[in-house]
């Protein structure tokens, strides 16, 4: 598929600015990303064993993220401030047990997309998983951030296509 | 390596808490992060090239990993606040074509090291390209963010075991 | 009354979310809160003497509920982001000389409710209070932060039921 | 014990100021309060029973408590930011059933105390708990936000004097 | 043209209040806004000279106005909360050689005007030209911050009146 | 006093930077900066009059300004996050009744200076006053912001050449 048009976040000279989306409607969007953070089994281990006693982490990791989704127009420099009306985090250990896989879905009624606001609440639920275990594993690594999904906009739905071993993630 | 200890940042219920680190010594310490943005080459092109015109699109990428390093403690919620006395943000095209490697080194005078810090500036950057050319590209990816190299704190200085050519990155 | 229901911020597994407003309708909202600052008789006399000088002492609490209540989305992990239509704090010496109420009324035109703004509004508005006051008196104590009234949303008006007495609060 | 000299957050004039700290010895600081959010009694049954179904309630007003006490600078004008070393929020069913005690303890190494840091970390827990309860129990009530325990400053440490009773909250 | 009325930010008594807007009805709206800072011209050329290697320091200065813009109001206390569509912002020699013009455009769709938004990102922005050369220029002042236009609400367009020198500015 | 050097917030690339403190030493520092806000003799008039009813719009004003510099390194992107020690916001009707002259006198003790924080809150100061009085009067405008004075760097002290006319704002 090729790279159509230029990039919109730029004017005739090369400067940044806020696109202006006055003219676009109203309508309900969603917005579905995913990153995976790969560990050492026994950190895994760590996050998953102990039942109870160790619920905090996920549960924190989880926070972080949805907190995260409403920072986003603060974090990213061109992004529109927006009302969001969900957003729900999921942390899932990955099929291979090489880590964990997180998953954010975002919803709102506005004129502008949500697809910043899913990825930023899986890059930051990623960091808060590594921060509550970097005193045990330093080599943790966050990738595979992406968007999986978006719908509702002017520019039709998107969905990524991903081979199905990928797409579990 | 095996993993060794337990999860610091859990009490002995497994409750979340923000660890305690009065008793740690004011040391000089620094991190580096790096990550890549994998995109498509035309994407790539758009972002390199017309000279002095796409000079923006880099800019607000490094700034925006700058601004975020600052906000560190407000993402991450277990994480101290901090007043760090350095930040640095690089990007370079990857020798490959693929996409764009980032670079966050911070530094601070603390009694706790920053190595969120880095980690976060990284991760802002890359969203904040992913933002501004994802107009043209949905399918871009932030991959491979990780720690590179830490020093200055009790635990002693790490240093990421990377084959050369992983380095590289 | 009986509670019905259930913890509508946790899904199935009970996963902390951001509850899905987009299918409720945008509508007027209203709330109001109230709580009480009670302290030594020698500190409210010296907050409300002095005429104009002491001016500031209640203008800053005012000011810290009304910024406050902007921040609500930012403290409360599970709020939405809402774009508030009026915020208002008012500063009352209780009628028994025990210390000052406070109450807030912030009203919107969206699609969830402002019962957390007009709470967090009251609640910061007596932290500001505390602060200034401590040196002075740190047996300050706040109480009765609750909600008095709602109205605008699909449940329906809340009114709180309260005695003559303690409504007078 | 009387109320002794001025209210020191306002300048001759009765102006607000930050009260000037440069003069003050860096200290190490700690600060405890406590507040109590009523609730019914299947409200509390809602949010202990369960067992791990339920945690993110009480994780999430936890973590809403740590980072509370990390903006409180940010919510109170006249608080001097501080860099925390530690932060620790606990809640507790109350002894009597009437429903849950919330007690936040923070540090500090620094040249003014953390009083307002615990307070906040308090309050904007109570809210949070109201927040993700509010949908079956609207008469929630928080009360008793008050000052424990402090040390480390030049004033000398302060303990709160609490019957039995009352402490045990 | 006389002064009309009274300010509406106060209460009858004399409180300060976020003013109701919820019966204004959602219009667009836009506001510009203007600035000059003043500097010697050897600092001028140093921002000016270089080509590329000095672009950052636009770069820079352009996305702290925008993204101040979106944070008017947690910086303004009795500013209603918006949802912004477009921010612009444009640095420009002054014609005269003795500084830097800047202009902020800033569009919403809502029930109030987006004039402090447009004031707010000229003044951040000139504040961070300020802190980029303060360096080499102690002295640079930031003046004529004034509002130059704004339309779409129930008061009417407002121009700014100025003759045409200062005007081209 | 010619330009003396180079953007220290620039690298050998033009790449901005969060320029290295941590070789300089941590000492006292002051920052003093003024500015003014020019308004119709009227639209004065409504600020001072009436007494106590009108206190708010002052106090109002310097809270901002308080507030504002805590939150200096959010919002221009280069600055350093800084642990204030004092704050001090003054306005003062101009002696020439043409309007509202504003200090800020900001300290600290850190490895770097608080003259943009100073900056600042004159800043947010002068658009808060704006924002209250705009109703009446939209011609208002912000001018002579500049550092008036700085000490306890390694640059040494700074105090800016002003006519006494001048001075006296």
């Amino acid at each position: 598929m090729p790279v159509a048009g230029d990039l919109t976040h730029l004017d005739a000279n090369g400067h940044a600015v806020m696109v202006d989306v006055a003219g676009k409607p109203v309508t309900e969007r969603q917005a579905v990303a995913r990153g995976l953070v790969t560990m050492r089994p026994e950190t895994l281990g760590l996050i998953l064993s102990g039942g109870m006693k160790k619920g905090d982490v996920l549960a924190v990791a989880r926070i972080a993220g949805i907190m995260a989704a409403k920072k986003t127009s603060d974090l990213i420099p061109l992004c529109h401030p927006l009302a969001l009306s969900s957003v729900r985090v999921e942390l899932t250990p990955s099929g291979d047990g090489s880590g964990i896989e997180i998953e954010a879905r975002v919803g709102t009624t506005a004129q502008t997309g949500v697809e910043m606001e899913a990825l930023t609440a899986v890059s930051v639920c990623a960091l808060t998983l590594y921060d509550m275990c970097k005193a045990v594993d330093r080599d943790m690594t966050v990738s595979h951030v992406r968007l999986i999904h978006k719908s509702g906009g002017r520019s039709g739905p998107y969905q990524r296509a991903e081979a199905p071993a990928h797409a579990s993630e």
